[in-house]
């Protein structure tokens, strides 16, 4: 049984003469020798969630994995620069990710979404529109205290000086995940430990092989 | 020099400690055996778009190519179910479906875009937005009355009666590319000849290379 539910190709077989020919999902997986899967790194700004992603793109890359990396600078710029920072154009905005890392779970990649992403509802709404267990979350846990010192984007002073309005952590909630299928502990890792502890729990739910 | 022009890295580099570690998309597509692109298929409705994209699709898949077909099942009853059929909303819902594409060219895929697209302003559109020679556009030839004949879901009958408003060639104009890199007649052809000649092309423009 494939675990995916939200897209069947049934539809469109009254249109399609070669619907035999349609590749399935699973071919797409046994094609590439892994899972599609979604990584959803969760957390604070400047707490490592694109610098983790980047890193376990990598690892997955060297392993010959198909992957992709979702963050601000291409889904932004791109696909959501119609969007604004109110609340309903933040949901949005995680609904569309969500619908496209889904896309890319269909077509067999492990795809890293990097996205502060602070709102339990949103990321249960992104969890139910993936196949189960193609969403992984994945929790960038570091202390307010040590992002802020870290305020790579030097957003934190803007915040704190009142010149950025409802900035995550400062005069917004960031509201932790409580079950989150990886929690990791930047502060306390280094940037490969951080990557491998993903790895490792990717080979752990035979998501990818042992090499 | 990569081809790519719209998504960059450089942006995040004040927040990416392990920069060097990303993956680039010279390596994805070197990882994958073949360049990524856009197989932007537009026709009528009818004319075989569906058809065709998936046993160029197939076609693909079995030369171990990575591959992935947008069409309406997957993109109108998810990333795009907010949006209806006015002008403002087939706008828009071409511009996702390009900037989508483009986050899968930049992944090292071949995906296949079946879409209707009928006015010439929004392809060239979705053209812009991939790296040059990244967008290939496909023109579905086939005569309306063929599509008409064929009839597959029953709506050219629908617009016939008035069931159906702004139906593409009824009501609404269809704008026929003048310079599409690839025009395929479907109604002289064979399912298999008119996949064989996307194949051909792309063998000949070294996206793909012979087995």
């Amino acid at each position: 049984m494939s675990p995916y539910k939200t897209i069947t190709t049934d539809e469109k077989s009254s249109d399609v003469v070669w619907h035999e020919a349609s590749v399935t999902p699973a071919q797409r997986e046994s094609n590439n020798g892994h899972q599609g899967a979604v990584l959803w790194f969760t957390g604070l700004s400047g707490s490592g969630k694109s610098t983790v992603a980047n890193a376990v793109d990598k690892m997955l890359h060297d392993r010959g994995c198909k992957t992709y990396i979702l963050d601000g600078d291409n889904v932004r710029h791109g696909l959501n620069k119609d969007l604004g920072f109110n609340d309903v154009d933040r949901i949005e905005n995680i609904r569309r990710i969500g619908e496209v890392s889904n896309l890319f779970v269909d077509a067999g990649l492990i795809v890293c979404s990097a996205f502060i992403s602070p709102f339990i509802a949103d990321r249960a709404m992104v969890r139910a529109l993936l196949p189960e267990t193609r969403f992984i979350e994945v929790f960038i846990d570091t202390p307010i205290s040590i992002c802020e010192q870290r305020d790579p984007k030097g957003l934190y002073k803007k915040a704190r000086a009142g010149e950025i309005k409802n900035f995550t952590g400062i005069d917004s909630a960031y509201e932790a995940p409580d079950a989150a299928e990886i929690h990791i502990k930047t502060a306390e890792l280094s940037v490969e430990m951080c990557a491998k502890q993903v790895i490792n729990y990717m080979l752990d739910n035979n998501i990818i092989s042992a090499k």
